[in-house]
């Protein structure tokens, strides 16, 4: 609730009131951001969900491997299996296209707060309210759209129910694969590192954004040239030592920062608890169908990288919670809130605020299982989240194409639809049965207003169980959307088709369908109050502490920053901030994912590492450790130097730094880049890759 | 291969020629060995495996609670589990008896090797060279017993094949339990902390020893005394701090570090990988097999626990001799010393010793597999081990009573025939059958000399799997071995009565046994010819590095010395030296082995810690790490300050130091200690034992 010294994702329209100078910075405010001129945002770009930056004149991206990965994937064939050995494009021309990759940079921000919040008239309710704002949201970014066209116009919302801003975003859809290390090196670690220090991934990649001739935003066309941004980020093979002042730019995705202690509690003893409980159930299940058969295990390996991927997440933030005691501290900042507020007059109306979002979370209790089961059965059966896209889709056609979400607008339905079937390929009818067995066992519990119908036909009957596995089994055999011709065909069916129809898994979900209603419902009742209680709230909180608020992350531009910094994780364990090859010597076991190309180890083993070691460690550093504030989405966000130069690569975040979500601690926040040292020493000695170290200006290489 | 400056477990010979003032000792050489007097060595007692330290005048002994195990098992009973519970006798009255545990004084040494090495005959074989040394020492040690009634006597092979020392040991059978902290403290992060740093484990416990009111050695007597030892360790609250010097007096057990590459180079690539593929695969099984039942689970579970704590040893030495290089490493050692041999025609007869040692241990290699195979039969079938022992003692008992091996002697038959019928509580008839079945199937691939017969019969038909199954099935199904009557009843029959059983078990042993004859007189040869060129081998090296040589550990009176001292075990990663009370909160789940008190838990939380917080960690120190030289055997050694005080109380290794059997490292050869500090702490906090901490002479507790 409170916003501490180091603690921060500035948004842009911040970075005006921060004291760079005096936090250590040594290049000036107006050469990180400047409206009235270029400055280094404008080398910052959003590559699908992560960030990337430009660093070169030419349009080249750096951003990770694990962001490139579909990319890289989709340019594998089985002669060329880019995935395993890499890929280097020895000239421009053998640069691959991206279908599917975005790139978007901020142009501008504009706020709105005025133009949505007064929509809003005092005899609404609170569902309501919800409602008009998402309307509001809607007629601005289509209005804005149509002045910029080509532009991507985006609300979002940085104080909940209070304000928020209007960004710009250039869209350039030519992406080009240019430049991926081989999956041992950039995926080095696999789930075993991941979300942790000390680490010896090689976790980056090189994208190249092309425009028309004319300098306009096009589709991939063979006759494009590469786009020139306004800045590039230069890098500085110098590297960073302990304790040197970094900062990152980039866009994190969600931090919850500002929520009540009620909010916290109801993640820490209900939600998190829950998904954790049927995710390892599920992945245990998963993982013992795996060992059947090579084509099982490939068919679920997504599934459970996924799934053991948040799970290692809520670990982590669960024992951070613990070790913070965050909902103790919380409540504790709102007793002192709560005796301010009594003390002023002013706050007169604010008297049951803290009670009040309480009471919400009271209510979203009582509704947590309902909610959680509808919000998890599409989760765990393929077969009925299909059945459920055909069924929004059918509703969306019905409305006026600029009225529909947007991935069922006609421009995008198409592509729609092929992501859906090509889900089709993971689905495994046993594995389908058992995860609806179990999630709608929960669901006989359920009150008998929020249970689904069909359940109610059997669970006062002798052998519940029974029949609730008879129900499971004849869904499935009785369904026939496990064909692609068959999901093709149902897309293109009226909303009428529907409710008439004799696909088993189609009928479940209409009649099922009621509930959803219901539960938006609900949701949006608890949001639109949410909303209004927590703008109160933030008036309360300011007037209070007397400072200017950070609004949480929320996919927007941000600015962070810290130091290359070690920790102490536990009780006599301490981490070095910065590792070297010889851990990548350390860990390779031969096996993925510590299978390090013999060649690597051999030039390892050479020891040659020329104008990229680190004196003192006597090795190339691998990856760095540092105290910035950062979270999902800041994925290849480049780290600066206090001059504003290069250093690192963002990829990930120590263990304990998963509860950077709720919380940002001194002692356990950390953030892990690839140091650039170690990019520019691989592609140079392993790959060769002189053209890109060029167009780079890293200095002539040995 | 060479001796390092802090390598070394001294032996007490050695004491008189070490510097340790230099080393950094304040107490003086004869305050720790003085044979003419008495010395801090009266302090140090063998407990069975362990050692132990007399810690008070009245014959109270400070070891490790793992080395107490036995007897705090035996002396629970359903009423009072103090395993679980942790036992203090209140009174000296309410100590509870001990039996099998012995605890045995070092009293005086002699070297005795003229009198072995002179009945070695230049005509003799290996094999019989390897009888005759193996004879004489019989006769040593029955000869100084007889002179010393009560004593134990036995011989030490200090360098083999050329050092024999005879060591005079006090026998005291009167061992009482006098404390034992709870499991969940004594044995706390259990399997999972085992071998491992940060340490958090309360591994101590008391014993004493009583004797007759006559202070002769007795056997348990009610009206027996405590023991009054010539000398006990006094005990420092003070502790210590890192970098301060710590010197660990014990009996280590066994090392290899004069060994050449062919016997690392035996052990890395064929004994160690072999061992570790059969125990991954028996602890698999009897993993799944534990799912089955609690009853299953308990059947398997010392034996899992046993095996996983060798695999884990032998992982972190297979490791330790990777990064270390250690074959190659005394390859390149062994090449210098061939030159220095080739230089002067002084050593002209060991010309090709090292070829000789390389050539014994290629012949071992060509005979590994049936080794291997003959050696974990019995390791993997506990019945046709009991068959194997109950051949063993009929044979023993034809000869007379002094020439038999000591363990089926008049004295000790019955307690050997104990031992055995309470080994058939683990057995469980389908793990029998599945190791059997696993282990015989590689036999069939032994040459046909070395196969047991019973598997020729098939291994040339078309189905010899389902054969050897049969066979197995059959085996398990015509023994009576599971019965105790019966093992009895075989325990007194002659060898005749072996010859023509009905027991399809013994039968089977019996038709094995001419081949384990045959392994024994292989390695009788091996080790004979060994003996023998690791003698003329010692010769050559002390010449060569014209320094004085410190034996192998083996079991007998050791002083070893260092540091407590940090180490980075991987890249980036540090370890503190000193771990504490704050580990053991971040550590407990509540779950074992992770089950802290919640009594325990709520004195940290309190934060008494008196007189026995270290001030700088702002907590009760719980375990110590120091860079001493330790191996097995080494458990329950006290460390002593440059004082000569009582500061820790060995009981682990660090994960990289299991490499210590092979060779010692400054960078990875750490042990683990339970600080002192928490010792008396916990005492006095959480089981209020003041008796104890009087009797200690510690200074008045709050």
């Amino acid at each position: 609730m409170t916003s501490h010294a180091r603690e921060g994702m500035f948004p842009i329209s911040e970075i005006p009131n921060l004291d760079l100078k005096k936090a250590g910075f040594e290049i000036e405010k107006d050469e990180i951001y400047n409206p009235e001129n270029t400055s280094l945002l404008d080398a910052i770009v959003k590559v699908n969900g992560c960030t990337g930056s430009f660093v070169s004149s030419q349009g080249l991206i750096l951003t990770n491997h694990h962001c490139a990965y579909g990319a890289i994937r989709r340019a594998s064939t089985p002669e060329h299996d880019y995935l395993a050995d890499g890929f280097y494009a020895l000239t421009r021309d053998k640069e691959i296209p991206a279908p599917g990759f975005r790139v978007r940079i901020t142009r501008s921000y504009e706020d709105v707060s005025d133009r949505i919040l007064s929509a809003i008239k005092e005899s609404m309710s609170w569902g309501e309210r919800s409602e008009v704002i998402k309307k509001q949201i809607n007629i601005i970014e289509t209005q804005a759209e149509k002045k910029h066209p080509g532009w991507r116009a985006e609300v979002s919302e940085m104080f909940s129910g209070k304000t928020y801003l209007l960004f710009m975003y250039e869209m350039l859809n030519d992406v080009r694969l240019v430049y991926a290390p081989p999956r041992s090196v950039g995926e080095f670690g696999g789930e075993i590192d991941n979300w942790m220090w000390p680490r010896h991934t090689g976790d980056f990649s090189f994208m190249r954004v092309y425009v028309a001739p004319d300098g306009s935003p096009a589709e991939y066309d063979p006759e494009n040239v590469p786009y020139e941004p306004k800045r590039f980020a230069r890098i500085s093979s110098q590297g960073v030592q302990q304790e040197d002042l970094v900062f990152l730019l980039g866009y994190p995705g969600r931090t919850y920062r500002h929520r009540t202690s009620s909010f916290v509690a109801y993640e820490q003893e209900l939600r998190m608890p829950a998904v954790a409980e049927l995710y390892d159930w599920q992945i245990d299940l998963m993982d013992s169908l795996s060992m059947e058969s090579r084509e099982l295990a490939l068919k679920h390996a997504s599934r459970i990288k996924g799934r053991a991927n948040t799970m290692k997440n809520y670990r982590g933030k669960l024992l951070g919670l613990e070790r913070l005691d965050l909902v103790e501290k919380k409540r504790a900042e709102e007793k002192l809130l709560k005796a301010f507020i009594a003390s002023d007059p002013q706050w007169q109306e604010d008297q049951d605020l803290l009670e009040k979002i309480e009471a919400i979370y009271n209510e979203k209790q009582d509704y947590f299982q309902f909610d959680f089961i509808l919000s998890y059965l599409p989760r765990s059966s393929t077969l009925f989240s299909i059945a459920r896209t055909l069924h929004t889709a059918a509703q969306e056609r019905q409305k006026p194409d600029d009225e529909r979400k947007s991935a069922y607008t006609d421009r995008r339905y198409n592509e729609t639809i092929d992501n859906l079937v090509l889900r089709l390929k993971t689905v495994h009818l046993p594995t389908e049965k058992a995860f609806l067995k179990h999630i709608l066992t929960q669901a006989t519990d359920l009150p008998d207003s929020l249970r689904p119908k069909r359940l109610n036909t059997f669970i006062h009957s002798p052998h519940p169980k029974q029949q609730l596995h008879a129900l499971v089994d004849s869904l499935l055999e009785h369904t026939e959307l496990h064909q692609e011709s068959k999901v093709r065909e149902w897309s293109a069916l009226p909303p009428t088709a529907f409710k008439s129809s004799r696909d088993a898994m189609i009928d479940f979900y209409v009649d099922l369908y009621p509930l959803y209603e219901k539960l938006e419902k609900i949701e949006n009742a608890h949001s639109g109050a949410l909303d209004a209680y927590h703008a109160q709230l933030l008036d309360v909180q300011m007037a209070y502490q007397d400072q200017r608020f950070i609004p949480d992350a929320n996919g927007t531009l941000r600015l962070t920053y810290g130091h290359i910094r070690s920790y102490s994780p536990r009780d006599a364990v301490h981490y070095h901030p910065i590792s070297t090859l010889q851990g990548i010597m350390e860990k390779t076991t031969g096996l993925e994912p510590f299978d390090t190309p013999s060649r690597l180890l051999d030039l390892i083993d050479i020891a040659d590492y020329g104008r990229f070691e680190h004196k003192a460690l006597n090795s190339v550093p691998v990856c760095i450790l540092y105290d910035t504030d950062t979270t999902g989405g800041n994925s290849g966000s480049p780290v600066f130097n206090a001059r504003g130069e290069l250093v690192g690569l963002n990829f990930d975040r120590a263990f304990e730094a998963t509860i950077n979500d709720y919380a940002w601690s001194a002692d356990y926040s950390r953030s892990i880049g690839v140091d650039v040292r170690y990019i520019l020493w691989f592609m140079q000695s392993y790959s060769h890759a002189h053209r890109l170290l060029q167009e780079m200006e890293i200095p002539g290489g040995s």
